[in-house]
């Protein structure tokens, strides 16, 4: 069976509507989050505008700040700094990629982690890691363990969580979530030896390796829960292009107990986790 | 057979010692580890004394601050501000536990990141969780690595490291370790079901569950190395006590490919790897 990511998205949000109309009505603060954009990147700008449409749909307030693509780093960090200082603006999120000629790394660790509500900033990273329970988590490992728990329940206790993928903004951080639900973690990767076997022994199986179809049905044990992060564009036989994710979908569905469709699975979520993290981040200035 | 921490330590000790005296030569600076220990627990003075030994005997010059048991917070963070602004001072140790009035983590966070040799600081452990260069890593996890290379060999790629223990300080830190050296990963714990058979996937079996002599023969898979991080001391059939490991030593020896005796194992290691990070951090300074 399918977990259908848009439903539980669409829930989540809901679910942060009433947050952010209560927070208004006790306190008389609603979410601001600002989105700096760099440059003219196209999909940068599709998703940017997605995340503006449904900031304002939950109640927020969206603060979009177009930068040009020659945009200096000191500027950006000068921008930053202002928005760091401003009480009213509570998450701040800067789009990436950037343009080649801005640190990544530098840009990110310049943003107040209790502002970062991307969760890229080392010290939230660091809170993560450490179970401590002001980190603002990364978006989409959230949402991932999210759709894990709306299939299985909320008690992952034992299960077995593999995880092939340790990129810093999914693999990792997903792992240490499931670590946190008294799941035993495993984290593959592409110099994991007997792949196969390492996955087969998942109960929950997250694949974050950008391979369109990697993952084959024989690695999957019966039963499973398979989150599928992967999102790739492919060329059918009929010469069309095609979205399909990390799992080899039309083989694993039968098998596994449950599996995150792409589209439609885990990355509606990344948005609404990231509105989530909005609202935690004004809620915890508050007190 | 036996991985002789004790040998490595010394050895790294001696690697150390030089690395001190060409940074003295070239750079006029030696290195400067201050230690914090407030009150009187004998434990921490026995360990703190041995760090100063230690820390003089590689040609670091090595300040304590003694405090007494009812030191206020707010005097011990004023005095971690006055060695973070201290140009003279590269290393800064807070001996924990700390009497229970103090926050350790708030104390843990007032330690200048980059003079944080411990690894202890969200800082230090966002930047080895994101496997930043710039992360000061936890010892004792620092150590573990060290000893399984000794034996293994510089490469550990594809090696299945399975990790006994989740604490920040060693189980986590080590597991990521362990990840940077290209290695397959299992985070286990109390919660884990089927242990036996996770553990005897390993590779790498690192065990930090502080219970004595937990991990049995039939665990560990035939040539497998085995890193016994646990101190715990037992009384035996003749009333006498004894240290011993988290793993059945007795039993295990003969089945493994190597493992670290308990004491002479990891213990020795911590330290050295405490000096090695003073050093790092004196280094860093430089540039």
């Amino acid at each position: 069976m399918n977990i259908d990511g848009k439903l539980i998205a669409k829930e989540l949000r809901e679910k942060l509507t009433v947050e952010v109309a209560e927070l208004k009505a006790k306190h008389g603060v609603q979410p601001l989050l600002t989105v700096i954009i760099v440059g003219d990147d196209p999909a940068s700008h599709i998703y940017v505008k997605n995340k503006v449409k449904q900031t304002q749909e939950v109640g927020m307030i969206s603060n979009e700040i177009l930068l040009p693509a020659n945009t200096t780093e000191q500027y950006l960090l000068q921008q930053l700094e202002q928005l760091n200082n401003d009480t009213s603006v509570h998450g701040i999120l800067v789009q990436l990629p950037l343009p080649k000629h801005l640190n990544e790394s530098a840009v990110i660790s310049a943003i107040n982690p209790d502002k970062d509500v991307d969760g890229f900033h080392a010290v939230n990273s660091g809170r993560l890691f450490n179970g401590e329970s002001n980190a603002l988590v990364p978006c989409t490992p959230q949402g991932c363990v999210l759709l894990a728990k709306h299939h299985i329940g909320e008690d992952l206790t034992g299960l077995h969580a593999v995880i092939i993928g340790r990129s810093n903004i999914v693999g990792k951080p997903v792992a240490m979530l499931f670590l946190q639900e008294n799941c035993t973690i495993t984290i593959a990767h592409s110099k994991t030896k007997n792949l196969d076997e390492v996955c087969k022994q998942a109960d929950i199986l997250v694949a974050a390796v950008g391979i369109a179809q990697f993952v084959k049905a024989d690695w999957v044990k019966k039963g499973a829960t398979v989150i599928d992060v992967g999102i790739n564009r492919i060329i059918t036989e009929d010469g069309k292009t095609r979205l399909v994710g990390d799992v080899d979908y039309d083989n694993v569905v039968t098998k596994c107990g449950a599996i995150t469709p792409v589209p439609g699975g885990v990355g509606p979520m990344t948005i609404a986790c990231l509105l989530k993290n909005t609202l935690v981040a004004t809620k915890r200035y508050l007190t």
